[in-house]
């Protein structure tokens, strides 16, 4: 069991793994080795104290860098929920693994796509995040796919493999996907109809020629680069999609901490920076 | 007026005015045109995303170029108060200057060194923190002079220019004051004593052999760095000595923010970074 687990390798995840090293705790964290899509896509920071006018690009690579001479390693495997137990935590992986750890710092950034109408209501009746957990449910069915990054294409062939007919909604341009049991959707959906499980999605009009506007499906699968703290920790308390924190960064569960995108605005690197660190010294003090 | 007045420039003022300046706010910064001591005297910082393992001087020289690109000036006036008017705030420097500005953001760090038994009690009744402001107030008079730091030694001369009798009770090394009037007591004085007004300095025993436990004095000037939140903002809520503040960074005070080291711990760059951000999206959002 380690003392921490870290979920997010944007700036807010780095900032307390930094912080939780230098107060000498054991701890793993979750993410991308290359990072929060968004350092990267930041033309240029003009206010982060320190480094003056820096592109996305170079402060990813000042992180990488950083971390590499920390030695500190990312674990890309996705974080599939997080379970308090009677002391402590428990992360399951969307691989099937479990880590434990005394506290978590919720690091997972926010979605600038919002949730579709209908989505929380059928987690587990039809809507999925994880296509490597629940994929093999939908043998020989009709699913929807919405998939907002290029980095998560390679769920959808997986899911290509077990499903009938999958109806791809991509947001990111350049779709590789070649598949004769792949339909392309470019309009995004209004909402997830049914009564106890998912039965319709729905658009605002037809969507193409051949497609009607009350899409009949089994499933609709959201791939998304974070999920919602909300359906990653159950239990935990949020506002808007915003976990709901302290001064010192604690959640409504106990040794659950948060920072940066995910409790709210503003969306900035320094302010995820503070909040990082802010949540690993009150994880050393909780741990004490 | 201006939008805000950022008194400090410590990493937070810093941070804050970055942002304020993106938001394209009009503001004034207070503080050292060489930045906190602090960060200078930092030997290794190791724990700030983005900067591996760098020194407290090279840190500095990072946020110094920073601002020149930036094109921030940073008033080198001391602060001698904050008074909120009908409409913002007014800021008397120790010159006698005034400013007026929609709001303020404190970024004032915080002294390691503790308050004397008996300060808050005598502040402008013997105290003060201030040698420009009162020193003619001591003309011919007897005077103790607390001073923690080599920068503020020019006002020690300035006071002695006054004062019959001064002893100075420095924090530093290497004390370049060669007055007749001036005695140095290199003993910390435990309390203030008198009824109405200050009356004794008191020392745990004799300071040295031919000046007494409790010393005669008129008056008690603490030259330090920062000057508590609490005295330098009449009315602002503290709680041991650090500001109280909520998650966007506001105090008690409508339109006074607060960040950095001075809203309390962890007294961390990242941190003060964080809050500097915070507050300045605050402040923009209450300009609204």
């Amino acid at each position: 069991m380690v003392d921490c687990i870290i979920i997010g390798s944007g700036v807010a995840g780095i900032s307390a793994a930094l912080t939780l090293q230098a107060n000498r705790k054991s701890f793993l964290i979750f993410g991308s080795a290359s990072l929060s899509e968004k350092i990267e896509k930041a033309e240029k920071i003009h206010n982060y104290p320190g480094l003056s006018d820096i592109s996305g690009k170079d402060f990813a690579t000042a992180l990488q860098t950083q971390l590499k001479t920390a030695e500190i390693e990312i674990k890309e495997e996705k974080v599939a929920g997080v379970y308090a137990l009677k002391e402590g935590f428990a992360l399951l992986t969307q691989g099937g693994e479990q880590y434990q750890s005394r506290t978590v710092i919720l690091a997972c950034g926010v979605e600038s796509i919002k949730q579709i109408e209908g989505e929380e209501r059928f987690v587990g009746r039809g809507v999925s995040y994880c296509a490597t957990c629940d994929g093999f449910l939908y043998k020989g069915k009709t699913i929807a796919v919405v998939c907002t990054t290029k980095r998560l294409e390679h769920e959808i062939g997986y899911l290509a493999d077990f499903a009938e007919k999958v109806y791809l909604i991509p947001m990111y341009k350049n779709v590789e996907i070649d598949r004769e049991n792949v339909t392309i959707i470019r309009k995004m959906p209004t909402k997830i109809e049914g009564n106890t499980r998912v039965e319709n999605l729905v658009f605002a009009a037809p969507p193409a020629d051949n497609i009607p506007k009350d899409l009949p499906v089994n499933g609709v699968f959201m791939l998304r680069e974070s999920v919602s703290p909300a359906v990653l920790v159950g239990g935990l308390e949020t506002e808007n999609g915003h976990v709901i924190v302290k001064r010192d960064m604690s959640t409504n569960l106990v040794g659950c901490y948060a920072a940066g995108d995910c409790t709210g605005r503003p969306y900035q690197y320094a302010k995820a920076v503070g909040e990082g660190n802010i949540a690993a010294h009150a994880v050393s003090e909780f741990l004490k």
